[in-house]
């Protein structure tokens, strides 16, 4: 009998352990680099700017204005719009668990949320912000800025750097944690529907999971060709190859059509869907998916199954102070 | 010794009645009308609806967008920018304290905060819906809103209606009070500076509190002909005429520059000044305002000692938490 527990018991140690490995919850704190330490007053710092439409040419858009905190972190718009109505080629990733990306924007190009948080800002057809010294001489016409900076970064702080520390520190915060998934993962196995659990397994014997692996379904490696495999019908349909991906920035062949891998996590929640935002529904994108990346068609019950599991990748959202601004006084934008 | 103790309370009562009945704090509990309860419930549901961007047709411009209520209030623009870049002729009046306004909108055309929350959503330059018909159709589409409006209004109760009594529920608790010059009023009588309580006295002496009267300083009247004199260079120089206020929408010559009494609370947060946003500093302002209303020429001292007065009019802005706004699943914006 005793021999038995202890097999018993070993099994289910060598099981758990397998199941830690392949399947992970997510953090609910994001590691910060080593110049940039998260603090609670840099973080609501970072919070003010984030939401604050005057960090834009017109004062009518702010980093949540496409990436919108009380959504699914994004616009759910194929495209954002910036300022004057102007709208781009790609569809806004969401700021909910990018401290967990490895590297920012759908091309990848910034290594870190705080070199993200600069580009935008400056990008005429999102914020529209002629510079960086432009941005920096507005805050600094903003007293409640000074004084904000002033406590987190000391005297005359006000810099692109430093506002940038801010919003990446703020970032580090949204993290959502507690999806039906991770307290499976916790060992709750009620906590996912059988068809969730024969679609979480269903991700990993089609081989989904070789790209989006990971507690936050974004790793292992940074980039991935998409698509990966051709099907005329589904790229002319959806223009996936019009947008040659890191190679618009870097201009080598080689990183034509590689982008970063985007996190599953509350992907129900941020329709419409790829770089180009050109998908609507999840059943769509899981079946695109697998067709271009895998070159596999799904049958039904697993487009079902696997569609169940992404619903449960929906996590809880922190509740948040709305910030209060510092005020503007006796200025304008035209 | 007794009867000079009766006289000096009886001035004392006489002099606070008298404070009493020109200077007014604010009431911190807004009325609400008997068709539409102010509820917690409510107040959360309109709030969700007030934030929400999925009101517009782009999906990008809410209720709070022009109507900030991260700031003062409003947009610090001459005019809002609405959907798809679009501008009007009019500057976004705050939302804080709008509850205590007899009439809403720069020219009174609506009774009520209810009558006003439907007007943007379906304006062509504004929030660019079709009809409030295609603005139920999409709440339907998210789950989130039918459960808040059941909880709220009973099932299937998602209309027009109950979304402006929402709304409107949550902008009857966007008040600030707590001002220095509401503490002044309420005694303490170091809560105004000397310069401050000369501008209170300069105030009521040029005859301002004539119109910006009662807690908000926005009565006792409806409307007011602004300009009231005529000066060129003024009138000229920042176009107030070009709009001819309440005539526009009733066609009724003696409307004709008839405009609502702004608060005056929050005016140092909410440049720039005046209906059509021309003013951008409340310096110039003040002196607009003494000239074109009271045909008066305001000394330095005087114009100092009002715009020190206006300044202790910014209350203290309620910690809101930020909505979690229920989710789209699968839809989109074009």
């Amino acid at each position: 009998m005793f021999k038995i527990r202890v097999l018993v018991t070993a099994l289910a140690l060598i099981s758990s352990i397998s199941v830690a490995s392949a399947w992970k919850a997510l953090p609910t704190v994001a590691p910060a680099p080593a110049n940039n330490p998260t603090t609670e007053e840099k973080v609501e710092l970072g919070k003010m700017l984030y939401h604050d439409p005057r960090l834009s040419s017109t004062g009518t858009v702010s980093c949540a204005s496409c990436h919108n905190t009380q959504l699914g972190g994004e616009d759910n718009r194929p495209n954002s719009m910036g300022v004057n109505g102007q709208t781009g080629g790609r569809s806004a990733p969401t700021v909910w668990n990018a401290a967990f990306n490895t590297v920012q924007f759908w091309d990848g190009r910034a290594a870190s949320l705080e070199e993200q948080a600069a580009g935008p800002v400056t990008n005429p057809i999102e914020m529209g912000m002629k510079s960086w010294d432009d941005v920096v001489a507005r805050l600094q016409t903003i007293d409640g800025y000074k004084l904000a900076f002033e406590q987190v970064f000391g005297k005359d702080a006000i810099s692109k750097d430093n506002a940038t520390k801010a919003i990446a520190a703020y970032e580090r915060t949204l993290i959502t944690p507690n999806s039906a998934y991770d307290k499976y993962v916790a060992g709750d196995k009620s906590a996912l529907t059988a068809q969730q659990v024969r679609g979480m397994d269903t991700v990993q014997e089609l081989g989904c999971t070789a790209c989006h692996s990971g507690p936050a379904f974004n790793g292992p490696g940074l980039f991935q060709k998409f698509p990966a495999h051709s099907n005329a019908s589904f790229a002319e349909k959806h223009h996936f190859k019009d947008d040659k991906g890191l190679a618009e920035v870097s201009k080598k062949p080689d990183d034509e059509h590689l982008w970063k891998v985007p996190t599953l996590r509350n992907i129900a929640l941020t329709a419409p869907y790829f770089h180009n935002g050109a998908v609507k529904t999840l059943d769509e994108a899981v079946t695109i998916m697998a067709k271009l990346q895998l070159d596999k068609d799904l049958s039904k019950e697993q487009l079902a199954d696997i569609v169940a599991f992404l619903n449960s990748l929906t996590g809880e959202f922190p509740k948040q102070k709305m910030p209060v601004l510092p005020a503007t006084l006796g200025a304008t934008f035209n």
